[in-house]
């Protein structure tokens, strides 16, 4: 979990510009030395620039300089990543000079994976444009790994201001750098997430990536990577949510009830079987059956991996069977201010519902394959049935 | 009420795969036997897959047995719906096997008319092409009628991962379908709602549609038929509200007083004809004046049926007059704690405003008259007074 | 202040449909007469529609009259706004009636400029399309200058309704509107806001406009003016935010000292040394340095103009002196129910952190140079020294 699936050595903001030919010999130093024992690809970013074509070759001649077969460093390197592209012509510019570099250096044409970071409104615009492009014959853009989003360029290049300084949110690029990953068969990624500190925020962010579709996200320190390695990964064990206005709780498990414990809902079973329900200061009168109906509107329940595989198990034993559809059943005990009420959930889950379900195993699926160095460590955290169910559902 | 607008008879996603031959046959005998008696259209869904032939072919196939003369049921069908289609020229695919429908069953060319469900990011992307495509002489692209978003199958399309297995709200999906159904002359509609016993979240997901120009909604049962022939309607008697941070309360009419009983917002009148406003926590000392301009801030008026016919009239009647602007006022008495408090809103109407508010009125002329059978209802609803006066203004 | 940066006298929604040749006239006068005292650019609107050629006729025609050099305005005269433009073909028919013009009074080619409002769906999807458009040689779409939203308009155009009438806020489209400004070098200015009274409302748009991006918006009133001059300005002294859940309340400065008054947070030392906190309801129990952690995740701070100023004079000499990244250092004493704390906010600057922040900067060296009637003005707002080295700085 220590290593991410990418490692980026980086030539271009985090090298001093004056320092940029040495920075290249320091990536085929590293590369070439540790290459071997690193269990993820490597992509070094490059030096790029839209609108300067004197950075656009320094760029070239870095790629050419890292890949040279004599330095011993391009059998670990796996592609480039180019930051700051503009439009697609743009884009065709940086896939054109990796040609020429795999014609130079005998490499196989179209074998270096060339990634690319989003970071101007012309390239959010390229987006779109993608997928009418990919497959012309003149180039070898069928070579995009990565869509990365930088939003601290970004930001500058729409000119956006905030009061605190702090980066917009961005929804539509994200969303629309997802759909350009999705519509490509590309991975979507987001940038930095600059509060290093802020681990909480770092998760929120993945939360909502991952609600649209961006699976990866950029680490720029040791525990932001083990962060981002673990975040996507369905928890060891389901939870129970309540969720009201404000925000979700979860509740608390004790003996085998869940009790919630915050302040948001007040519940109280009035003398005669009836029940007054307090939520963000609206009360209403209730009966049984009321109440279930109210409190199933505002539970949730974050499955576990082991509950994800048991859904698609039995979705499959079902459909062996001939049935399109079943419901999936589930029951809990919630305890609210001493008040223990009995709630059943049930979905009903058909093959759509299956195959959605189906992205977390399959991002699993694909870590896993790819990351030999991960098994002990995964086989600890699920235990090694759930991990060998997960690799053979779907 | 109780009939949709567009019945679709499901051969995909309803009907289990080795069933789909004989599920074409059961449209055919359904339709053939009760499509008179059907006061809507009728479209069925086929299958088709951006991705593989075979299952566009068998919808192809079964589009031809459908609409076959001799089995008397195309009489009665307007079209067909095509799911899980992928870019513009997959579009252009399905479109050119319903010209050859046409053709092969002496069908007027560009009679059948084709709705697409956009549930990938490849028909997202279409939805921005669809205008540069759909007059070129070479397709039938003429004959679309609904853009229907499939979020369950597009958040698959898209990897998106969400805690709960929860759908993703998709808010820019839904615009970008809404944006090409305007700029095309076609209609939104948003797809199923799963939670079928949740009538309040259905609602909910259709106010936020048709602030996004999305009008129409799936329906999986017969309750939400009801609901979604009802919703876009605007209400039979207009009601106040009092907007403070964390939700709309709607106000008590009593008497001629509108009451607020919520606890968000306290109001006392201190001894010196001032006022002790208290909202969402912050209090502030106000007199009569600087009150009126601060509960105008909070309260809105959602309008009747009765009142938005009542303000195209006069502003029609002004236009006549040949003024081009005019205001519209409206005053409310509010008891808020025991405190009286008049209040007047006005808003300015010009050409713009009057056109934005006719879309409404747009909706219910246009299905008041496709669906004669809704007749009856309406005027039970509205009244007969105001319905004609709705048919007639604009 | 109370002069615009570009004013547009209106001969479209604000003139009577019947008046627009004496308004055209009308404008034709008022320019010639005051044109040469207004400080900043003069454009005025004309009648367009993408689906009417009549009126698109009749705009073409007032353009010739404004522009007559005989009539005197047209030295003042920078460009014209045209309304309802619809796809990109739409906006080059009124590119070449303004070349015509152009021609025809002897003014060079692509002298005048021309801003769209983007009133439509399609008006929307040829932002997407402007920048393969805008530089081809057989159009002058080089003369593009402002893209406005007009929200009015396009709220009918997509067919949206809301339950009281009120617009949605089209987050899409604006955004939209100002990666296509971005991505060609124009200026994304946002309609006009309808209550006029509310500043609040005014201010709150214009804050949720520049984090997009969308740096201008329209003014209706005198007062909307000076507001819209005065937003996009960082502020004469900066302020210290604590965000909690619900909203971000200022904190009062006493002595050196910065006190929360608001109710949403409770902070108590309990008598072995430690914390009580309590956010939103949740209550927890601290030890010092988790609190300082805590408070942190809390609080912002907006940077006054002499602030921005001195860091990017910081991290220009950091560069000089050949550090490609410096933290910024910033402490605080908050005051929390009596409860005194220190905090230290610290950020990493680097190149891309720098020219993000120049962006307010950037804007406020672009306004200064051109509005010579401002500089006094701004000079008793920040104080002479802070306005030198901020036209200085970047």
């Amino acid at each position: 979990m220590e290593a991410p699936d990418v490692w980026v050595p980086d030539n271009e903001d985090a090298t001093a510009p004056s320092m940029r030919d040495e920075g290249a010999e320091n990536i085929v130093d590293v590369v070439s030395e540790h290459g071997s024992d690193f269990p993820g690809q490597i992509h070094p970013r490059v030096v790029w620039h839209r609108n300067d074509p004197n950075t656009r070759y320094r760029g070239f001649q870095h790629m050419l300089q890292i890949t040279d077969p004599e330095k011993r460093a391009v059998e670990f390197i796996d592609g480039f990543v180019i930051p700051e592209v503009g439009d697609i012509d743009d884009w065709k510019k940086a896939d054109e000079f990796i040609t020429i570099v795999e014609e130079e250096h005998g490499l196989e044409e179209g074998s270096l994976a060339m990634s690319v970071i989003v970071e101007s409104a012309q390239a959010e615009l390229a987006l779109a444009d993608l997928r009418d492009e990919i497959s012309k014959p003149t180039n070898n853009l069928g070579r995009l790994f990565l869509l990365v989003d930088g939003e601290v360029d970004y930001t500058k290049d729409m000119r956006a201001i905030t009061p605190t300084g702090e980066l917009p949110s961005w929804p539509e690029l994200r969303h629309n750098t997802s759909r350009g990953a999705s519509a490509n068969g590309l991975i979507a990624v987001d940038g930095p997430y600059d509060d290093i500190r802020d681990v909480e925020g770092y998760h929120g962010r993945m939360t909502d990536n991952q609600a649209k579709g961006m699976l990866g996200i950029w680490s720029l320190t040791p525990g932001q990577v083990v962060e981002a390695n673990k975040a996507p990964l369905p928890p060891k064990t389901g939870s129970w949510l309540l969720d009201t206005n404000d925000h979700a709780a979860e509740l608390k498990e004790e003996d085998t009830r869940y009790v919630y414990e915050g302040s948001a809902l007040e519940l109280e079973e009035t003398s005669d079987g009836r029940y007054r329900l307090r939520v963000d200061g609206d009360e209403r009168e209730l009966n049984a059956d009321e109440l279930r109906e109210e409190l199933l509107d505002l539970i949730e329940y974050v499955p576990s991996m082991n509950d994800i595989v048991d859904s698609m198990e039995k979705f499959q034993a079902a459909k062996e069977a001939g049935k399109g559809a079943i419901a999936m059943e589930q029951s809990v005990t919630l305890l609210i201010d001493r008040t223990e009420i009995n709630i059943t959930k049930d979905r009903m889950w058909d093959e759509a519902t299956y195959q959605a379900a189906q992205t977390p195993i399959t991002l699993f699926q694909d870590v896993y394959e790819n990351r030999l160095d991960q098994h002990e460590e995964l086989k600890k955290m699920y235990g090694r049935n759930v991990v060998e169910r997960a690799m053979n559902v779907g």
